[in-house]
């Protein structure tokens, strides 16, 4: 089978306008004040433009990237990442295009436009290449982080050359022994003469923690300075660059980061996972992030957002485009007879699409996704009105903040489960084309895994959310998602169409709210066992609340375009039938799961270690 | 990372002689007439030696052969593939073993011991080395065939060389437009003037369909005589070996099968899938299975239940080996203080095993892992059993012969289903070690994502289960099994332990009875896209009822043993606490996810196809 099959990075503009334009009425905020500079036309410019580069640029080289992975080059600082070929070209127009910089203040290049606008473009820069975007990705990471917390040299010196391509950027957080538990960080600080610092330590599973797209790269490194506390307090972020800058802006000595090492991965295999040594050769320099001491792991914190949102849309992405793979062969693929004729050894063969099955797994999918796409979406759409509000009306600012703070572990989480879910169906529907190389979607799958692992995993999302969120402000972010659940449900609990499904919602948000009694209460007890133990799967049943509440909404838009008249029957057809599938199929055992906690289970916590196994 | 940690297989002897001896009471039939020459000790030496087998032998070449896969390499007869160093030599081993050869009969050099016995040995030989294992099974596999429905001059010329490994095998079913609707195949044989026929056509997906292990590989080639009918029933089974056989034995000259092609895969790559073409060269010949034409079909529909049991034990295999992995790491990696001091930086670190979310991720793997290994020992019990009674008691014989028929998808749809659900828990349980090459748990996930598809897709599975199996013997087979299952329940009902979690089991009977009369209605009313599209769903809450119920059946004799006096006290306890984990957190779901099917709900068979996506 030909690479062009197996590349064919596939993006659905139309549902994406949806989510941005009826759905979160980005639009709204082209005010003045707001995103005045934009409006509809050249915000679909710019997807058009996105899934231009997609589907030419990055997204022929991901099939081929992923056989090839990175590789080692030797050089005078020792080994180098080489990436592969096409990375560099695709790199150059990437940034020539500006599309990482949606939402970036004009200053450094930026286009000042909605976080929301991003969020899709985002979709389409990593369904295409995932490996490739995550250098741009902690590239855009590293320099938000200097951005809100640099001094004003800090800024001038690295900001604008990292927004715009020239040199890369990373974080550096887990250490062999530091993981999950960032506080064991061992990585040491030293204070010099002169003030800046020197830097000791390993750093592992650093992404893009070399390359050969950049003249640069800064690490962002979580760094202990001698004599600080033990655990998260005493941790402090430093500011590493791979080369020296010298007072002019131009690039001086190597900074002594040496490359131990790129780890051999299931997935993302040509995003380069490495181990940097800072300071091998005592020669390692850092500075302190925005000169405070201290303060890394709150800077981490306030980032963190961002970061999660970010694996979101990575789920988003890679789901989308296995979604939309699987349908292309549903349609084109026959096999068997329709099933009225089954018994018919002669009768037509039909398009696998016609499979009641196929349908079945087809229609899971798009909900998913597209429930999805709405959850990161509304979020940078908050972020946006948080950002709007700021300043004007703080209770509004911080309403749109709180859902931000919400429902971020959620798209995390969620996301990523479901990534990988939703690929496994497109492999499921591929048959044995899903299990060879040539068609893609096994790539989406083990692409895909790390996203429930990386930036916290998702159990640490999961408590995030139930020992965090869910009584942040007073309970009050939770409460008015919840209220405004409750409102929809009023609202359309009678529509001739939906009422059923809406039904559903209704039960389904009483039964969360329920459970959140039942974790509020062995919080209060200090049962930190059944809280744990339970929390992912509170998580995924309030995902699943979100994902229905998200697509009815999405239905009843749907329906009343339809009723005023919209010539595009098809695709609010389909947002009506994905909605009322997982109302009909999902959303009803909402209770009985929730239920589940009621049993306070322990078994876990009260089976003897020696009782799991005798191999 | 070193390779020993990678290629680390494990093996839990204990619970397997559980499943043999305390469940399956595989020694009631070490009787005259039954397995005479076998008893409890022979059969632990089996366990002890095949363990040692897959630790030492083929074990170790598992982590290397994914990395390196299948090469291809030139011959006078075209393009042959090479299978890893190592793979000849522990072929070599495996048949002086005779270790796939428990079950078969003296007179072709196997040890006439019992089915369930060769289910365990088979886990362990699978779970070792998936890639090289596939080979002897689908050897095994086709010298059934031949046992089954040969010649005697067929049997003499090909099974003791097949079933000696002098020989390989292969089952050539798939052509590309002849997947899943296998009666599509267009491969053709012609009659000869000699009586043989001879083969023209192009074979797809054919695993070891070439290999450098034996001198000779005979294919079992589904094919359509000329003028036979359209679809499965026109579909005659040809043997062709790929060097012809002489009239005294020994190999004469090629017989034009020649390799088009392997497949580069996500998993299972040290396996060679390959592209077969007959009779290029107009110069293949076959023989007809038994001299029968047009039993193709049925033919291969008789030794179904082998294969797809043998793919349920795959499942089985990779899931203990995850599980036992993930076990391993829990117990050795040091992650963060206990819940307990979680605000305390000073705390010592504690291995991940005290996490709660671990625990309860690792007792889910537990109790899938037992779930699935009861279900698949007592298949072939119940195979042992029907044997045995055969001529004696043919009521009996039935009865066991009808628990097969109806446990054989389950095995294989909710065995291979779940092998990669716990694989990706075990990938979780790691971290981000999980997810790069040196722990093996990606290779697990790997590997088992083809179980769901080969061998008929689980989607194939769960139809074979509701519109053939459900109504076997007029629904006896069902009956019995719930039935069986009632009795427990009664008998347990109010024991102080399990009562609770048998109550549980109780209700699930109940609603699985309930979703069976549903599918029986739909049946009757022609409702034939709402079987297809809830099929899989029944077929995994069916499956559950199952596991369930051989949990709990499993905790009660735990706990007399454990009233005896018993000293393996880990143990026992340990299966309690599979089974009333499973009660607790997945039969309470059971109710609620069959009512879901009372909705009736067809949104993806009214959704048109142009709903789908706009992309």
């Amino acid at each position: 089978m030909s690479n062009t099959l197996r590349n064919r990075y596939r993006a659905d503009l139309r549902e994406m306008e949806f989510q941005l334009f009826e759905m979160a009425k980005i639009d709204e905020l082209f005010v003045p004040g707001g995103f005045e500079n934009w409006n509809k036309e050249t915000s679909l410019a710019v997807l058009e433009q996105t899934r231009q580069f997609a589907y030419e640029v990055s997204g022929p080289l991901n099939g081929y990237a992923d056989e090839l992975g990175c590789q080692l080059a030797d050089s005078p600082e020792g080994k180098r990442v080489v990436t592969p070929k096409g990375f560099k070209e695709a790199w150059d127009k990437l940034f020539e295009l500006g599309l990482t910089n949606i939402a970036v203040d004009a200053e450094y290049g930026g286009l000042e436009g909605p976080h929301a606008l991003q969020v899709v473009v985002e979709e389409m820069l990593t369904g295409a290449n995932t490996s490739f975007n995550m250098y741009a990705g902690l590239t855009f990471g590293a320099a938000e982080m200097l951005a809100a917390f640099g001094t004003p040299t800090q800024k001038s010196t690295f900001l604008g050359n990292m927004l715009g391509g020239k040199w890369a950027g990373t974080m550096c957080l887990t250490e062999p022994n530091a993981g999950s538990d960032v506080g064991a960080a061992t990585t040491k600080a030293v204070k010099q003469a002169d003030g800046r610092y020197k830097l000791y330590g390993t750093k592992i599973y650093i992404s893009g923690g070399d390359n050969d797209l950049t003249e640069n790269i800064v690490h962002m490194v979580l760094a202990r300075i001698e004599g600080a506390p033990a655990g998260t307090k005493g941790l402090s972020l430093f500011i590493v660059p791979r080369v020296r800058i010298n007072a002019d802006g131009t690039l001086g000595k190597f900074n002594d980061v040496t490359l131990g090492g790129i780890e051999h991965k299931m997935g993302i295999r040509a995003s380069a996972t490495c181990v940097l040594n800072f300071g091998e050769s005592d020669d390692c320099y850092g500075e302190l992030m925005g000169g405070v001491a201290n303060e890394g792991i709150k800077q981490m914190f306030r980032m963190m957002n961002t970061a999660r949102l970010a694996v979101g849309i990575q789920g988003l992405a890679l789901a989308s485009n296995a979604y939309l793979a699987a349908l292309s062969y549903a349609k084109d693929r026959k096999q068997g007879p329709s099933i009225e004729n089954f018994k018919d050894a002669n009768a037509p063969k039909v398009a696998i699409i016609q499979h009641p099955d196929i349908r079945r797994s087809l229609l899971e999918m798009k909900a998913k996704v597209e429930g999805i796409r709405s959850i990161a979406v509304l979020i940078a759409a908050h972020q946006d009105r948080a950002h709007f509000y700021q300043g004007k009306d703080d209770e509004k600012a911080a309403f749109h903040q709180g859902q931000v703070e919400l429902l971020v572990p959620i798209v995390k989480a969620y996301g990523s489960d479901q990534a990988f879910r939703v690929a496994e169906i497109a492999v499921q529907v591929h048959g044995g084309a899903g299990y060879i190389k040539d068609y893609g979607v096994e790539q989406d799958l083990r692409d895909s895994k790390i996203f429930s692992i990386y930036e916290g995993t998702n159990h640490i999302q999961s408590m995030d959310l139930v020992a965090r969120k869910l009584g942040q402000r007073g309970g009050m972010n939770l409460m008015a998602l919840a209220g405004e659940i409750q409102a929809f449900v009023e609202e359309h609990k009678d529509d001739a169409t939906l009422g059923g499904a809406v039904a559903t919602l209704g039960a389904s948000v009483e039964a969360i709210n329920g459970a959140v009694m039942r974790f509020m209460g062995w919080s209060g007890e200090g049962k930190l066992g059944l809280v744990s133990m339970f929390a992912n799967r509170f998580l995924e049943l309030m995902s699943e609340l979100v994902v229905g509440y998200l697509l009815l909404k999405g239905a009843a838009i749907a329906k009343a375009a339809l009723a005023g008249g919209s010539t595009e029957k098809a695709f609010y057809e389909g947002k009506i039938h994905s909605a009322v599938w997982f109302a009909r199929n999902i959303l009803p055992t909402t209770g009985a799961r929730a239920e589940v906690m009621a049993q306070e289970d322990d078994s876990a916590l009260t089976i003897s270690d020696e009782a799991f196994a005798s191999a």
